[in-house]
């Protein structure tokens, strides 16, 4: 059997989660990685991995089936994608809600030209939650869905609060009221206010010295990130943060409560949760099963954007067709 | 805008769920029901329905779009659904999981002849469970899944408590037992006999002058149904079974428990619920997305016959591609 051959487009915590991902899949190969640094200074979690510069990727078109490209959204991606797009299949963790029609545009546009698949929006949130709001929109028509995030760690609060003066470190959890969550399974279909939906818990190590109750205030009523939610700060140590909260735990649940039969009189509720140990190693297993769909559709002579909606699931899986009937539906 | 015109062949729970469904999507239409029975003595739950026979159907090829198949899988459906597939794209909920591969090989067979797409196995189980079992299992290499039925009203062994001599009427609730889902939770993959899984509840009336503990007995041991589970017994007036176990509710869920990371040091949890107040309409509107999907994927040349892991989401979503991008992704 012919490996698909996989290539990482940056080499943060998301890429190195793709690389331990590519090892649980015994039909996928990782040919390299491809960072903006030297390559020299990199040293991958496993040993004897390729790493190359993001030049040396233009020669590689015939070594490398897909692109896993774990740049950033906000800068990296919407540069690096459509460029890689001209050359490669890809999958991407485009997570800018708000850009993703723009993006889709442009990744479009060279994958058309290229005959080669993107595959952009992936991960869990766009991707995973993305596909059960549309199952569950389309099976309940009449009916609500709402998502939540958490109990997690946000890395962009957590850096909000690291950029306070006085604070040495800290970590942001983001975590579902559960008094919402159970007015949505009673079908109550709430109207829920930003602070009813979540609340934001602080875990913050102070400079030596530094003022408490004005970091306290400063958090609290920082717009954007914590002015509209409840807010708990706790001030520990710099040991505690290490010993009781380590790692990139997330998670999330989408329900959709929905309404059939004569009058509506009958309730259904769709619960799709998840409860992850480390965001970024779950996130790049939904990139490398995508990356396996791109694969498949590039070779069926599909080309083009594609968004994880538009991906048949039996594309994802590494059993054949005929498996699949026999075992899994 | 062309509605998509639907029909229903078979008019028991199922049938009338899915004319109750297709209501609920204005960018559909019901064209009429196909009965074995004297199409005069049907009654339909809404008013205005046609009502044909069998035979009817073969002359309104052109005025149908999709025939949605609601007969029974033990003996309608491997009859009907061939002679439909030669005719129309259809839907079905077959659910012996066993014989899906031969099901879908004498399906696939007539729709490719026919040039029209039939989407098998649909439902909530196969179905809906298929989807999340495939997804769990492609995103979480190592891992295990689960599937759980209930709480729910099992309409299989409630008819085998009816057939008991002395019986009147029954219900039976197959529920699964919390301790096998939290230990999934944990993580702890553990090995699940048929007993430890689920456990049964059976509200049973009596004929009178029935003898309660020979009927007792006779459940807890009959073997299939009841012999390899906990099964309690409660006998209660027929006022009773008629108040507090209306309608046919159900739901289950689908626990996938996965690794990742260096040493497999990562756990992560995926969990597809559902809660259903009734069975048959929520099994009927899955039936009418996927109906939306086989009109959709015909138009654009598709044949043969597919199961729910071959029909990429969208194609179930009434919203358009760029909606789903805008709002939904």
């Amino acid at each position: 059997m012919n490996k698909i051959r996989i290539g990482i487009v940056g080499y943060g915590n998301l890429g190195k989660s793709v690389e331990l991902g590519i090892r649980q899949n015994e039909d996928m190969e990782l040919v390299g990685v491809f960072t903006r640094r030297d390559p020299s200074s990199i040293k991958t979690v496993t040993p004897g991995v390729n790493v190359f510069t993001m030049d040396e990727s233009k020669q590689m078109t015939e070594q490398i089936d897909v692109m896993v490209l774990c740049g950033g959204s906000m800068s990296d991606m919407p540069v690096q994608g459509p460029e890689f797009a001209s050359l490669f299949n890809t999958v991407d963790g485009y997570d800018t809600h708000a850009r993703i029609p723009e993006y889709f545009a442009a990744m479009d546009k060279n994958a058309l030209e290229s005959q080669k698949v993107c595959i952009i929006a992936s991960g869990w949130d766009p991707g995973m939650f993305s596909i059960n709001r549309l199952y569950a929109e389309a099976i309940l028509p009449a009916g609500d869905t709402y998502t939540f995030w958490g109990k997690g760690i946000s890395q962009g609060h957590s850096d909000a609060l690291r950029r306070i003066k006085g604070v040495k470190d800290a970590k942001q959890y983001t975590i579902p009221k559960d008094q919402a969550i159970n007015a949505v399974r009673r079908g109550e279909m709430p109207e829920l206010s930003t602070r009813e939906k979540h609340w934001r818990e602080c875990f913050v190590v102070l400079e030596e010295g530094a003022d408490k109750e004005r970091i306290k205030q400063e958090i609290k009523t920082m717009p954007n990130y914590f002015a509209d939610y409840d807010t708990e700060v706790h001030f520990i140590t710099e040991e505690e943060l290490i010993k009781d909260h380590p790692g990139l735990p997330h998670g999330g649940l989408v329900i959709h409560h929905g309404r059939t039969g004569l009058d509506e009189k009958h309730h259904h509720v769709i619960e799709y949760r998840l409860a992850l140990d480390s965001n970024p190693d779950f996130t790049a297993n939904v990139l490398v099963a995508f990356a396996r769909a791109a694969y498949r559709l590039n070779r069926e002579g599909v080309s083009g954007a594609k968004t994880v909606v538009d991906i048949a699931p039996a594309y994802l899986s590494s059993k054949s067709a005929e498996e699949l009937r026999r075992s899994l539906i």
